[in-house]
């Protein structure tokens, strides 16, 4: 009997931990396990806000994938997913094709700009290593480059966040520590910056607390966030952003920098492979295969779960993603091991916090409202439970977070 | 009788020189003492290559002023010089005028672009702390925007620096050691990258001993440096340069970052008073006071002295101004003391050395070769001691260079 081939594309939260599990259920003679990721590392999505803004360094929020993989069970091929021949079980990469007889697509979500205009190509996205050190580089730039000019643009030192989501906030939290930093480095009057949060909604973090969204609120105002809520961001230029509030005239802000943290979609891949989806995210079975494709399994920010008790969608999590891996992961061994039966997954959440900077968050946990330095703490300990379920206790010691007060 | 007053414009090598010892040299009673600087802070010039390239952050290139002046005797304007008022004894600042009995001028040089189209558009010059972290920023940005992009650029990893003098050197030294972390630091393979020096004379370093000039192009050369001598840069664009040998039809380059290294004249400030020049530099008489200004003094980069010896004049240079420094603070020691007999000046050239990066050099210092670790030794030795002549020992233990191996 022909081995089974087993691919998993993207080596995210889920991606990975479908692999590192996998390698230890299934033996080198009952599957073939190939990993397939654009770079040869894998990076902590949920902390791209902190090297975006400056406060952590980008070699602190990745590693290499092959720290975590068995060499000797797992192929790795550093290539980006093109396509998938679903017909030809196939998918397409930029340096060839890889077949397959099981596929995990675990590639991630992407950046939603609702089709806003210039948004795509004057604002930045915090999606990636590379744009994360981008933005950070940018907005250095800009304070560098303050002082050199005759004419001083102050609208240089205007930092524009668009969306006061979770990703949003996080960087907001960031950045309002990293500025002080940079007014002192480049001889910049703090006053003359500004950092403006511009959200369409009427409110701020959507689904938490009231409470705890207060608190997050008046610190980042106090710090110097100013808040456009029910506000939409109409236009990009290349001078800032054109906003409006309801049926209002657009109104001209002017920036230096614009970072896009609203939306997330999901792969298009996912659309190009023409797989029934939701702005690029499956609408999985109970048992996270796609609909009509029995070996195929979504995961992470391209699967979409229905919440039932409130009949909407989980937000696309990292807990999510693991949780959805470790499933995946055993229901390829049954299947492997020709098993019929396979798990459902159901989420568990355990609770969710926002960071607002170094030392401050908001967030519930275990039912539990925790703010200031505990809820701080909290985040550390769930970023750190990250690395240590997929990398172990030698990436938690490498690269976690132990400053906790 | 009135006490005098000395305004001195500038807290360079010079400026700062003249006020550490006329503090000393001249009591409270008997002369006021103002100095004018546009930043509250003095930076070494001779280090700003180091700032520029980001071996070295732009804070160990500075000190503040009020560090080593004595406050209760010299009264400190930060302010930025815009002319001079021979006939009524006044200078024009920004932010109002300031009298003098006698006047120190030591604004220093400014770039000198020779008038080749688009150069003060499309490059930086390495001329202050400002400009400096400026061209540090740039060069990162370059590296962090390049994997961001579908289509990669490499013209954004090209660096081209225009000039193989002192300062066009010094700076290649840096960045051949730099480029290597950034490629690092941002995924970049070193083989993209491309370090460019355009000379339009037929040599480097010209006037500096040829075995020594061999060994420079050499370590430069292996380090990654292309080197286009007896090349001019006929244009600067926002792609890059436009270069040809002769009559050649030019060539573009196309470059991310350009840097002009080439050419340094006087201050503008010195044409616009309508003080005797030549590019904007005033051929002083043997006292170090401006011909038919018995009570101005130039010093420093606006400054001109002849070298009999080659009947050529001397390149400026800190420790030429440093000198002259100590020389005017006792010529006006002696004018406010009412002594008629002014010292004349006469430069005492202990040595030049030129730095290829952090640990390799080539110089003559008192008349001995020197290249390699030894002559990286002496450059330190030199580097601490203008620290030390101007500042004294808590600056050297500040800001001094300690790591000679």
């Amino acid at each position: 009997m022909r081995k089974s081939k087993i691919v998993v594309l993207g080596a995210g939260y889920g991606g990975l931990m479908v692999v590192t599990r996998l390698q230890k259920l299934v033996g080198v003679n009952e599957a073939e396990i190939v990993l397939v990721n654009k770079n040869d590392y894998h990076y902590e999505t949920t902390w791209l806000h902190e090297a975006s803004a400056g406060t952590l360094h980008h070699d602190r929020v990745r590693y290499d994938v092959s720290n975590v993989i068995d060499r000797n069970k797992v192929e790795f091929i550093e290539a980006t997913v093109e396509d998938i021949n679903t017909e030809d079980k196939k998918v397409v990469l930029n340096t060839g094709e890889v077949e397959y007889d099981y596929l995990v697509f675990a590639l991630g979500g992407e950046s939603e700009t609702f089709g806003i205009k210039g948004l795509k190509d004057h604002a930045f996205t915090i999606t990636n290593v590379n744009n994360a050190r981008q933005i950070r580089e940018h907005i250095e730039y800009q304070f560098a480059t303050y002082n050199t000019e005759e004419e001083k643009k102050d609208e240089r030192l205007t930092i524009v966040v668009g969306g006061a989501g979770f990703t949003g906030i996080e960087f907001l939290g960031e950045l309002t520590n990293r500025v002080p930093e940079l007014c002192r480095d480049y001889d910049v009057d703090f006053q003359k910056v500004r950092i403006i949060c511009v959200e369409a909604a009427p409110m701020v973090l959507p689904g938490f607390d009231e409470e705890l969204v207060k608190y997050a609120v008046a610190k980042l105002e106090k710090k110097g966030v100013e808040f456009r809520i029910g506000t939409a961001i109409k236009e990009a230029t290349p001078e800032g952003i054109m906003v409006a509030k309801g049926e209002d005239e657009p109104e001209e802000i002017k920036a230096g920098t614009v970072v896009w943290a609203a939306g997330v979609r999901g792969s298009h891949v996912i659309e190009k492979a023409g797989i029934e989806n939701m702005r690029a995210r499956v609408k999985v079975q109970p048992d996270l295969r796609a609909p009509g494709h029995d070996n195929i399994f979504v995961i992470g920010d391209s699967s979409l779960i229905i919440n039932e008790e409130i009949n909407r969608p989980y937000p696309p999590t990292a807990q999510i993603a693991m949780q959805q891996g470790e499933v995946v992961a055993r229901n390829l061994s049954a299947l492997v091991h020709g098993k019929e039966e396979l798990e459902t997954f159901t989420p568990d959440i355990k609770g969710t916090v926002c960071s607002l900077g170094e030392d401050d968050a908001i967030g519930v946990v275990y039912g539990k409202k925790l703010m200031g330095t505990k809820a701080s703490f909290m985040k550390k300990v769930i970023d750190n439970r990250a690395l240590f379920m997929i990398g172990g206790v030698s990436t938690v010691l490498k690269k976690g977070k132990f400053k906790f007060f």
